[in-house]
């Protein structure tokens, strides 16, 4: 994640957007890494402790990449500095953690964002135009999976299989992504029911779950995701049906979005002039990356900053990651219960 | 469906198989249609009446595709006198149906069978065979859905709209589909979780259900069919994942099996000669059509009449149907109770 | 090809054509297996010389699937004698046998039609339509191949491989078959340019060529043909492009035709009920298969001979065989001499 | 082409890479957007006559991305003053041109590079990797066509459609690329068979072109180029057979490499950390862009600058600019000659 953001930040600058990015200041635990990624990613300075980039007057936005364990204090030490925060998902580690980075970021006054960057792929944005638009009618139905494979050969000292650094397992990593998108695309999420599995022996989190949930405006859905489905190196993939037509997207083919009319879907290479996010990016045909989504991130990021845009609805609010953070918390709750689950959501805690 | 049956029972004329049926008789409810069937599909006489058919002493085999609330006693009373009995599924309208049928072919003696007919796709018994040598290690994940489309144009005087004629709506149509492939490939099941709802204005059946589900070995899946999800006109679709491998089909391309091994799929097109029922067929890379699982299915039950060959494991039996049925009704149970519901089934009532 | 032919000649039973062929008589040179053909076809005798057939006065249609080399003769014995003939493809070993043919068949009077089946895949027939109601603009490119992979492993001692009995190799074989459709589909076939090559050790006709062509109206395209690609079981796939939009096919997913607008490729699964054929066969989404195509030629064959439908523009005459035939013998010359070769037709000959 | 060059350029100064480039001067005929370009895209400063960098003492490579009548002139001037060069593709508007670029290259003694960018997908690599390890056996056939659509409706002002700029149409555009692909993956070209077309009225050069052709080894192949193919905004696609398996590539899906054995082609998506380029890039399943390709160029580029590696065989040198202009030539007289053409290169200049 500090290759992708660090390569994003640097891209800006060869960007029009309304302020360009200076790499002042890159934290890390040790050293010696630190040291070979401050200089190859281009950073002025390297600190061992954030709490020093949090006082840096130098600082404007506070980048959050690190184990989601400590997303919340440095988060929210930012926030109540002054910096703009940008904070990786999931959230936080639970929702009560997340609501409390919300608050306070809010209470600070600062731009704060949730780095949700599957919003800023090409296709997820344009499927969200297509819906704003009401090309597919009204919307029935909604399935979304997130599978990978990487879990079944994984280094089990990785801190994403630590519940301490972690939280959850698949839940938090992969599922916080489709739950996001669930939201972002249909809607609120008032129920779930679900099921998990640590699958690998001696895993501490769990490396799969399954679930169908209900939204506010009564479409049902499936969601599902996965560290050890074989085959799969990044399948984050959703459909969506409505009464006029049909949208389905796979992270693995980033640039296709597949749009249905009554009858039959259509490829459409998301790589037009007139698609989200071209104006930054190449001619027809000629496909984007998955690190350029966190370049279109941090354009909105900063544009936002700047005061040209606001970060929602296109951009992942603090609140979004809070009100994801309750679904996951659903999840694992229904889970350990054997029943469906009414999620809810509370407001932003009054000051 | 009396269409696929006929001309599948006129294709065996032409098979290497132990039995050739003669086409007897066809029965219907109203004469005139009856008459044109008869005529076209090669029957030698019509009745209107399936009591005449099961008193006939030249009837062998009563192949019963009518609706599904006349599934259970024109076949109880086929089997009390002696006939085989092919069923189109679903088996019965209820558990407690189906389980009857089961008993009393079981005490009558006949071969009997349910019209599981995607058991006879090449690919789906590809599939089981993959399995069963171990090609993909131990199982960790199923998820099947089967989506069509054609619910949001249906007349809904279509005997399928009809609770007392259907049972259900897409659960028995549909979901029967994916439980008995679930069944066939994975193993029981042990619970469900669902929900379900009814889309199209009017209607009195469901038109779209989502569940997650256990098996008996541990696995998780989920299982959702749909008849209004635009861009769909028949995608039955499922995919397994296991610790060496992965599975995936679709039956919009059904002579297609995606195989992977721990990272890469490749296509496996299900026409070479050592490919399961490729006997009947065609040279390599010349395609069967849906029509032609009906004759797999029925050389199996001739086979399975002659002696040859049993039905079970690869045809489903009336104990099968009456399986299916039990996840079927737990289906519906658990969308009621908006609950995660153990399944339970019965043994074979004792005479 | 006696089997495809069988079996749909059998299916044309429960079909509503006008005319319902009977199984009199099946030829072949040895005795054994074609008692075994007979009997499992479920012909009504067996004979070692189709001169008894030709002079047999029960028999109407001369249905000829025999070897390449053997077209001719029994073909036109049979025209002779006021049969009507189906001949398998390539029409003949020359163009000068083929046009032969047509002479002959026109001047008995007899309905005459040249085996290419896959004039008769829905998606083929959906593609012909397109083409005429204007969809596509005008056609600018064409583009066809056709490749097998069976010819690495294959017996030599089989007659495909035997000048004497096959003529050409792959260019007979399923050149002829990519020609049709060129034919069929953007119209006469002016000039072409080709190279050839036998690649199996000890064969003794080519495996494989390449060629440009020029159509009367302009259109350039590209034709290959192999039996030796790897990973290819039956690709016999085209594309046309035209000034408003694209289409392609390939006969492995032989239910599905890509149609596209100026920009995007809609896949067009062609089991709708208005799709061509669509009323012998299942509801949508339900696919035919490749053996299908032949119960949908001779379907066409036998409204042809009850005069109720002409064999052109939608079926092969023997017209069509023998211009392909020209093409084919100007592949073969094109690589003898490495040069662009003009294709010209011999009209019908006058009495 | 600048942009594209201008954030790859950028790009390597995150990269592991052995020289980082400074971005000096940047050059452009027309003031004003020129300076828009240099403030955008970071580089230090801006002329209109580029003999102005050719002379400046700061600039260590020349990286011509202007219309193909400038290539030789500029090129030649840049390295007769001991410049390193890039040059994009085609090296020039006719062979000799090209081969006098090279030699003066060569006589210069510095790095040149032709901009043949699709050597550095990696899916290209890899290809070239799997089939220098033996992995598809010995080729047998090649095809390839690049297909675009966006000359249907293009400003015809543009140079790219003048003879005097550009030399020839899409030949030069999208067969260049094509043909170079055809030499790394295949062997050299000695003879070609090709027709062209202008489609568009009152276009001054060709839109579309065919050709056979035959390797110095002996494989056939056929090549194809279109600005208009609807439903195709970049569709470059080769596939490649062996007597051992095959290789099929389309860089509208950039990071999938399909490669069979002998019966079934599998998805090699092209992410995982073993795959070629992947040291610069994401985790397993996260693709890379089109413009990611030159940055791989670039960093393979400053690697032969800093004398860590050969530009050849991996990149394309003006040999490799030189010999495929050779093919290009050779195609455009044998369309005028309508005949098969044999390509004769010439070596390089003695000094």
């Amino acid at each position: 994640m500090g290759k992708a953001h660090s390569r994003a930040l640097l891209a800006l600058s060869s960007l029009d957007v309304p302020l360009r990015p200076k790499l002042v200041s890159i934290s890390g635990r040790t050293a010696e890494p630190l040291e070979r990624a401050r200089a190859q990613w281009g950073w002025d300075e390297a600190v061992t402790d954030w709490c020093d980039q949090v006082a840096d007057e130098r600082v404007g936005l506070f980048d959050n990449t690190g184990p989601n364990a400590i997303h919340a204090e440095a988060s929210i030490a930012a926030a109540r500095n002054g910096k703009h925060v940008l904070c990786e998902k999931p959230l936080a580690t639970t929702a009560a953690e997340a609501h409390n980075m919300w608050t306070e970021a809010e209470r600070a006054g600062v731009v704060h964002m949730t780095g949700f960057n599957y919003r800023f792929v090409p296709a997820v944005r344009l499927a969200r135009e297509l819906l704003e638009a009401g090309e597919l009618g009204e919307i029935v139905h909604f399935r979304a999976r997130y599978l990978q494979s990487w879990g079944w050969e994984a280094d089990k000292a990785l801190w994403r299989f630590d519940p301490a650094q972690a939280g959850t397992g698949v839940i938090g990593d992969l599922g916080a992504h489709i739950v996001d998108l669930a939201r972002y695309l249909v809607g609120e999420l008032t129920s779930v029911s679900a099921s998990m599995r640590t699958i690998v022996p001696e895993r501490r989190v769990e490396d799969h779950f399954v679930a169908t949930v209900e939204f506010e405006n009564g479409v049902l859905g499936t969601l599902e995701a996965s560290r050890v489905a074989r085959g799969h190196a990044n399948q984050n993939t959703f459909e969506l049906n409505g009464s006029k037509g049909s949208l389905s997207f796979d992270a693995e083919r980033l640039n296709e979005l597949q749009v249905s009319d009554a009858k039959h879907f259509r490829r459409v290479l998301t790589t037009e002039p007139e698609h989200p996010f071209m104006r930054f990016w190449w001619p027809a045909g000629h496909i984007v990356g998955w690190g350029d989504t966190f370049t279109n991130e941090l354009a909105h990021l900063v544009g936002a900053i700047a005061g040209e845009d606001a970060v929602a609805p296109h951009g992942a609010t603090f609140e979004d990651g809070y009100r994801c953070a309750e679904v996951c918390d659903a999840i694992v709750r229904s889970a350990a219960e054997r029943s469906q689950t009414t999620i809810e959501y509370r407001p932003l805690s009054s000051p």
